[in-house]
């Protein structure tokens, strides 16, 4: 693996995982009725973490391939989505919105797992945990929707 | 080139895009001073749409091309922190931070640029028009941090 490749892979995590450090949870979040699987909070940046080493090394291994266009093109949209989640949901308090952010990022997790799985065993492998994780993140997600109807999104543009 | 891929690439472009439909300038905006230098509130959207249709093209060509590792990580780190900026500057009003957000972004820009022109011609002259306006949005970024010296970031955890 080349190790240029993996940390600028690490770098674009990043823009997602400043995005955690950047809109924490607040009183808002423990105000909130959760689904009785909601992970503690803990969990999260542990998860995350580990998540942004493997798809990293995974984004390194594949990078360097032929025919590696739909793993590459795969990667990029959840990055981008991966980014978007946190200000939706901490940011505007827009459970619904990030509900439809969950869409896109859902599915271009599981483009890229089966893409990458494809090309590289590992690299695939790699990938197998981030689709866990978002799945259970997009059923707490769907969770939170159902069981807080009455939430308000805060409109930070009329502040 | 495959209208798939194009149409990925674009995806990935369209979670930078929402933070600008969801983290709308507002009052605040207004409030702030600009340098003379800032394009007219309808210049933005224009401007961003034209760069994320050129830099699918330019994704779409490179992805499939042998040894396009680092136009690829470069187009994926852009990806990430094009998505962070709006929702620092716009969300939590947080001019230096959202001047940070532009150092990787800058320089991310930079290598797809050059990464991308040493695969395709077009590929990489479909970058500069995105590392012109990443520029002037640095300068803008750096003009209104120096210009605005007393703004408080909004701490919307504490809401």
């Amino acid at each position: 693996m080349d190790i240029s490749l993996f940390l600028l892979f690490l770098l674009a995590c990043s823009a997602a995982g400043a995005t955690g450090a950047m809109f924490p949870p607040g009183e808002w979040y423990k105000t909130l009725e959760k689904p009785w699987f909601t992970p503690p909070d803990w969990a999260f940046p542990l998860a995350w973490t580990t998540i942004y080493l493997l798809i990293s090394f995974a984004g390194a291994r594949v990078a360097v391939l032929n025919d590696n266009a739909y793993a590459m093109a795969f990667w990029a949209v959840q990055a981008g989505f991966s980014t978007l989640w946190t200000p939706i949901f901490f940011g505007l308090r827009r459970i619904r919105g990030a509900l439809l952010v969950m869409l896109p990022l859902w599915l271009s997790v599981l483009g890229a797992t089966l893409s990458h799985f494809w090309l590289d065993f590992w690299a695939g492998a790699a990938f197998v945990p981030y689709l866990a994780w978002v799945t259970v993140a997009a059923a707490l997600n769907l969770g939170m929707w159902r069981l807080n109807p009455k939430v308000e999104p805060l409109r930070v543009d009329k502040l």
